[in-house]
């Protein structure tokens, strides 16, 4: 029996499990559901086992737990770190859902539950390939660890302490991400790049209290004003950043990059007409995909006051806020841009009020994998198998910590391999799975673990 | 006996009066207060009828009420029309209060209530004076009329349309107004220019939906950004606003303008000191009291706009609103005003984002009256008596609506002729009013109204 032969006889079991899984009513971030994610760390403990890996084990890390397993007896293979997580978003608003979201319910060949695209259904895949693998052949062509975690949706506070204490048992050549999905049914897509992220805020601070202003407009600097002036100087017309130093280290596209970008379908007028505007804006001389995908951005995502009722109030207020963040490209690093960011801000601050710049802690850089990394090789051709066609090489403009974490802390590259799709309702109500998402990819994994044998993981970018 | 024979005569009797008055709780924003309001309102009656003032009534506004009476029988003598209010404020935060505030308390020469001296103890004094009159020489050197409202401390609603209905009844060659005050106890002041007000709320307008800053961050207008160089746009480094046609109007200070302004006292360090700031900002050219006092200001009130929480919102609003406030001078247009600065914003707005401008309806032209008015000359002469020393001529930064409304709907000036002190905790705990001003104000009521006698009230300005 090959492991595709077990993978369709037990077809039906692997459904009812993937169900099971999705009764657990695992949400990260609401403490009452605490022992509900340990149970899903539980639940997937057991499914390791049964499926015949070693060394299953959970591991505490301070907060919600990981399950980590391995199987290490291919001599002279890579080893490959499958990745993924079994806590789930919360389900408000509940009234928005046509089924319950802890009751998974069978429609259309989809199955509808929180977290069955994200990431439970994804994750669940590896683990039937290895099952298949092992209760057939009796054995993986490369060796195999695995790492799932319960505090993804949180942005997994705890995770790079775990990792950085735990560097030798998750020592590894290469990470294979179950978490995150392709470009449509009939198009896989590759992920190489994610932005990365920097955050501050400005305080501009007047008088010490609110003023009024007939008795005083006119007279005195409006820390409102000053704050409209300072955020105003970040950009140019052009929509270029204007601080000095902020491009530093950004590394340009290549005329390689700039084809692999195009390649990627863009409507502009659907782009447009789905977000209600008459136009795009952006730095010059870059396409709307660029722009998101391959250049930093700084963007004001807050920014108050003052009065903020009906009517009119004559204040002139003494404290004015700026909520900023950046997304940060290769090889630009954060805390350069925030210093930078921060000595622009101090130099245009006039007389008569107070500035004060605060960097937020939490920063990342961004993720660039060269896109013939052996690793997205592999991942290219089990794709062509499965979809008849070459993937697009797409990145994202947000974050994932994980990806930098692990280059950072382990030296490995991760590839995203996942099959959730973008319309399934991921961190919304119905939140859905395909099932011929759910077989697909458990074919896929049997079929990676193959292409991964013998590959040549170098992480020389 | 005299006028001022019988003022001290009935010295204890009035104060006694004055507490009575201080104990009705006429807070006119407060609905469970309105019969306290008319209670004040049917004790001014009843004490106008006392003083031996004639078809004295209380008159319906469709809100609080007001008082009229007069005493018409001086021929060929100007009318004057005294002007107060027996509303006050609310007392909230009353444990900052020392007594009751509708407890009045006697102590240090002084009475401690709410009201007291904005405009309770005000307020009476004229008719005291017009009392002493009436019961000693049995006539009054003018023709006088009186005008006491309840609404005063609300903003005034109804009066607008009351006095438009009542222009007859009220028709007169000169306010004198009983609200307000003197520069300091040894020292007193004209009141000749106030400022006018306008203003408008900006929206801004992104996409249909707040974004994630990560997917669409550098890719389409930020509403933040637009606001934050709208509002940058008007003004100039030098202070100045640089909206097209904003200074149309504005009367230019003359040097005996100046010279009047330069002669009040200001210390400017010890006005940063008590503002907490280590400059001062405004238009080039000017200085601190002429920026306040004579010259236009455009003021951000409020601005807002996305995440205002703790930490990190990688969001891209689609929603940016600023609250906009301008005080006019002489002989600005309010709506010319809001039409300019409309026209600005929508020339600065770009493409991707729909802005809008929302003019408020309530504005007012500035006030201004002639240094040389012969009802200012009369008052500075009483106050050069009763002082020892001329007036300073003022100005307000603020609105005071009631002197454009007289001046609009009755063409006549308003004499700002109360005793009130800026140190009097009016709006605040603990407000009082000097015995000294009470006594002092009752005779320089009777001597201004002989000032009047024959005076030639003219109202070209």
């Amino acid at each position: 029996m090959t492991a595709q032969d077990y993978l369709n006889t037990h077809k039906d079991r692997f459904l009812q499990e993937l169900l099971e899984f999705l009764r657990i009513p695992s949400i990260s971030s609401l403490r009452e559901h605490t022992q509900d994610v340990r149970d899903a760390a539980t639940w997937v403990q057991h499914r390791l086992e049964q499926a015949g890996m070693e060394h299953v084990q959970v591991l505490e890390t301070g907060g919600h737990p990981v399950v980590y397993a391995d199987y290490l007896h291919a001599d002279a293979q890579p080893t490959i770190l499958i990745y993924g997580h079994f806590d789930t978003q919360p389900v408000d608003p509940l009234e928005l859902w046509s089924n319950p979201p802890f009751e998974p319910t069978l429609k259309n060949d989809r199955v509808y539950a929180r977290g069955a695209s994200d990431d439970k259904g994804n994750m669940l895949t590896p683990i039937l390939a290895l099952e298949s693998l092992l209760q057939t052949v009796g054995s993986l062509p490369v060796n195999v660890k695995v790492l799932f975690e319960g505090q993804e949706e949180i942005g997994s506070p705890e995770l790079p302490a775990f990792v950085a204490a735990h560097r030798d048992l998750l020592a590894c050549d290469l990470v294979v991400s179950a978490d995150g999905g392709q470009w449509d049914e009939s198009q896989p897509a590759l992920l190489v790049g994610l932005r990365g992220m920097c955050a501050l805020e400005v305080e501009v601070k007047g008088a010490v209290s609110d003023l009024h202003s007939g008795s005083y407009g006119g007279a005195v600097q409006n820390p409102l004003h000053v704050i409209a002036g300072l955020i105003a100087s970040l950009h140019d017309a052009e929509g270029r950043v204007a601080v000095d130093g902020f491009y530093d280290g950004v590394r340009d596209l290549t005329a390689e990059d700039r084809a692999m970008i195009a390649q990627v379908p863009f409507d502009l007028d659907a782009y447009k007409t789905q977000l209600g505007i008459d136009d795009v804006f952006g730095e010059a001389g870059y396409s709307t995909l660029e722009r998101i995908w391959a250049r930093p951005t700084l963007e004001v995502n807050g920014l108050y006051g003052g009065f903020q009722g009906e009517g009119v109030k004559t204040v002139l207020p003494n404290r004015a806020h700026a909520k900023l963040t950046c997304r940060l490209v290769a090889d630009q690093d954060p805390a350069q841009v925030v210093a930078s960011i921060r000595a622009h801000i101090e130099r245009m601050s006039p007389a008569g009020v107070t500035v004060t710049v605060t960097p937020e802690e939490s920063s990342a850089r961004a993720y660039l994998m060269p896109a013939k990394h052996p690793g997205l090789q592999a991942a290219k051709r089990v794709h062509e198998v499965l979809y008849g066609k070459s993937p697009y090489y797409t990145r994202s403009g947000g974050s994932i910590p994980f990806c930098s974490l692990m280059l950072d802390t382990l030296g490995v590259y991760t590839v995203n391999f996942a099959f959730g799709l973008r319309d399934e309702n991921a961190h919304a109500p119905d939140e859905f799975y395909r099932l011929s998402s759910f077989y697909k990819a458990q074919q896929a994994y049997v079929m990676l673990l193959h292409e991964l044998k013998d590959a040549a993981l170098s992480n020389a970018s």
